[in-house]
């Protein structure tokens, strides 16, 4: 028997109680190793298959690229740390196909560019596999309602790899959100505040600036996620934002999104990039850029909260997610490192530094781990991340951060887009959980376990 | 002549050439005298009557009100200021008409509660009287069109007294766009972040805090101004925020706002207060406000530019007018005092403190007038604002804020409302220089006369 074959049948309730019931059903050790497939091993692909090798349990049997580069990069992470070579699919953009198909898999990464998360998440699970996708986890509706069907159907889940849940003071935040420190939420706030213009434009040869090239003139993200900027007005990256406020908000269980507004600034940011760097004569400076500079989205709650995010990645500026959180007794805003709870706040009306807040309201998880998460990349989140997807395989449980969340996440890209292209219209947000959310519980960051 | 009969006629083209022409041309010194007449002697208009007062070339003629307690506190002001015994009308709601008609007033000032600004405006203007009207200027579209046609057809002027357009940072921040510091605008952001749940009840004695009182029970500003939380939903005070972007925006000047959408949370915050403070028999538990705790508007603009403004009086939080100015070369934002321009701070990507900007762009009228605006209220931007009431009258020409201005501040209070009941569609802002401000020159701030 395959071992993908037996997972599949391992997961079928029923058929896996008369065969190993005591592997099917334990909780904590239903398996013992992990099978994992890697799709793509771009720069991000490589951080991850770094960090998953670090687990023993996990057996990194396949990846798959297009790119020889990038392969043997990957390959070198691999044997550095000890790990077995694994079988590389490179046969063209479809190969991932016969990967998903010919290994028994427990569960795949996928690190590709934004349009092919939805595809390869959807032929993973049909091919009875589980699925981490890199944000966002779908760019049209359509491919958002197929995710949900597809892991209805297969039983196999798809988790949004989105990290910043896990960033530590965000997670605390969550942590003082539910010990109701904020009384009850009535506003929040996130985003993606990032200059962008050096990862869209680069010289081909180095991944971050040194040059105005992309496409197929670039190298590493300018290759393909700069082209979203040519063909996409909306706020294209959402989730980093909208993820821990969503937890916050309990998104899908108890509440859910209903319709947002979208509007977007003049383009701007790309092009006079382009110019101060190549010059006026270079050919990009001709191409048009759809994206606005910056895109502000507004989202209104079933239980009557609202979210705003803004999208800004092709200005000069600081770097923030953006976060605020507000309740009835009190706010939270990163970009001041501040607080103020009514009653406990020393002085009336004036902020306080957040930091005795951030001690006192740390997550069990990170303390639990805060050995192994730091220098685990983008300040211990990926470390969080990766374990939730690992332990969610290993364990046979739902993901800490579900189908139905990765694609109410994502489904804020295509919305914006269709706000934002009829002067800010109100759209409706689907309910992927098709009325569940009045009845499903929270999931994410319960306890120290995931 | 009546005087007013005199000033009436001085401002008609032609016949003031013919009569008085040095007097009706010189755009300094005009006029001499400047008769005001005061309608709202509340805590906010004995204020301005105290600041008035201090100019020794204003008659303070008049004065309307309807509460003998806040006449007689007014009276007593201009009594110590060594003013003259104003007339005073206190004859019942419409006494204010007679005012109008029987006095010889240069200007009235209106600080009354907010639904009548608009028919006091326009009977005053109708009146042949120029108009200096609190925020907002009006509160429905109909109001904010009859104010453009009135002073169209009077040649009145009706300034919206905008404090806030002068405030120290926001008119140097200003001056630093219009020396292009931040290249060309993207993004603003501004709002009313302040809890007023102590100025909406009160003990029907004081009139901050002290019980859960209003309208009839209540005191000062509670007395009506609570009553808008109850029958609208919307940004009820959009004008402090959105005073100051559009200067720098060149509303009705070379730009317009187009459309807005406005999204509103769940009410909560005025009703746990009257529980907490009055507990939950108190008549007024039982009251229902219409207004979200916090109402998100976002604003297009015609060259591009989005402004988010928030509006957020019915929580606990620190007082912040939420100000953000964003271009394609750098960043100013207030909850951090902090600013970003590329190329000129020091490290990339880092905040510096906006201090020594604010030093080396202080507006020319900050330091031709700080001596006197220390002490004048609100940080200053009292004196200012008032100052360029008086001036304009005794000058002759058009206010710096104008009737087009204050509509348009204004008109965001019912087209929010009508965004939020509508799902947050999108709604159009009416054009009121009707496509002059394709040509219209900025009026605001250009030099440090007014």
């Amino acid at each position: 028997m395959k071992r993908k074959k037996f997972i599949q049948t391992s997961t079928l309730a029923g058929l896996g109680a008369t065969i190993l019931p005591n592997v099917a059903f334990s909780k904590l050790t239903s398996k013992k190793r992990v099978n994992i497939g890697v799709i793509g091993t771009g720069l991000r692909g490589q951080w991850v298959l770094w960090l998953m090798a670090k687990y023993p349990e996990v057996d990194i049997v396949s990846i798959c690229d297009i790119d020889e580069e990038m392969i043997q990069s990957a390959l070198k992470i691999l044997k550095d740390a000890g790990k077995p070579e694994p079988k590389v699919y490179k046969n063209g953009d479809e190969d991932f196909r016969n990967m998903l198909v010919n290994e028994a898999l427990d569960g795949v990464y996928i690190a590709t560019p934004w349009e092919w998360h939805a595809q390869m998440s959807l032929e993973a699970m049909n091919a009875g596999v589980n699925v981490g996708t890199e944000v966002p986890a779908a760019i049209t509706v359509d491919d958002c309602w197929s995710l949900v069907d597809t892991s209805e159907k297969t039983g196999k889940f798809c988790m949004i790899m989105e990290n910043v849940c896990y960033r530590r003071d965000v997670i605390a935040v969550l942590n003082m959100v539910r010990q109701g420190l904020f009384g009850e939420l009535l506003h929040c706030q996130g985003g993606y505040q990032h200059d962008l213009r050096h990862v869209k434009f680069n010289d081909g040869v180095q991944p971050y600036g040194g040059g105005v090239e992309f496409g197929k003139k670039g190298y590493s993200e300018s290759e393909w996620r700069t082209q979203h900027s040519i063909d996409r007005n909306g706020d294209l990256y959402p989730t980093h934002g909208l993820g821990p406020v969503s937890t916050m908000l309990d998104i899908n269980r108890g509440n859910r999104m209903v319709y947002l507004t979208s509007t977007a600034t003049q383009s701007r940011g790309l092009h006079n990039y382009i110019v101060k760097l190549g010059g006026k004569f270079h050919p990009n400076a001709k191409v048009e850029f759809k994206l606005g500079d910056i895109v502000t989205t507004v989202i209104k709650c079933a239980n009557g909260q609202t979210i705003m995010l803004s999208h800004d990645t092709n200005s000069p500026r600081p770097y923030s997610l953006n976060f605020r959180v507000q309740g009835t007794k009190g706010i939270w805003m990163r970009d001041n490192d501040s607080i103020y709870i009514e009653g406990r706040s020393p002085k009336e009306h004036v902020w306080e530094s957040e930091e005795g807040y951030m001690t006192e309201y740390d997550h069990p998880l990170w303390k639990r781990f805060e050995e192994q998460a730091s220098g685990s990349g983008h300040g211990g989140m990926d470390f969080f991340i990766l374990r939730a997807f690992i332990e969610s395989i290993k364990q046979n449980v739902p993901p800490p951060i579900d189908v139905y969340d990765a694609v109410s996440l994502s489904v804020i890209c295509p919305l914006s887009e269709e706000s934002i292209s009829n002067n800010s219209a109100s759209v409706e947000i689907p309910d992927f959980t098709r009325g569940k959310w009045k009845t499903n519980k929270p999931i994410f960051g319960l306890t120290d376990e995931m």
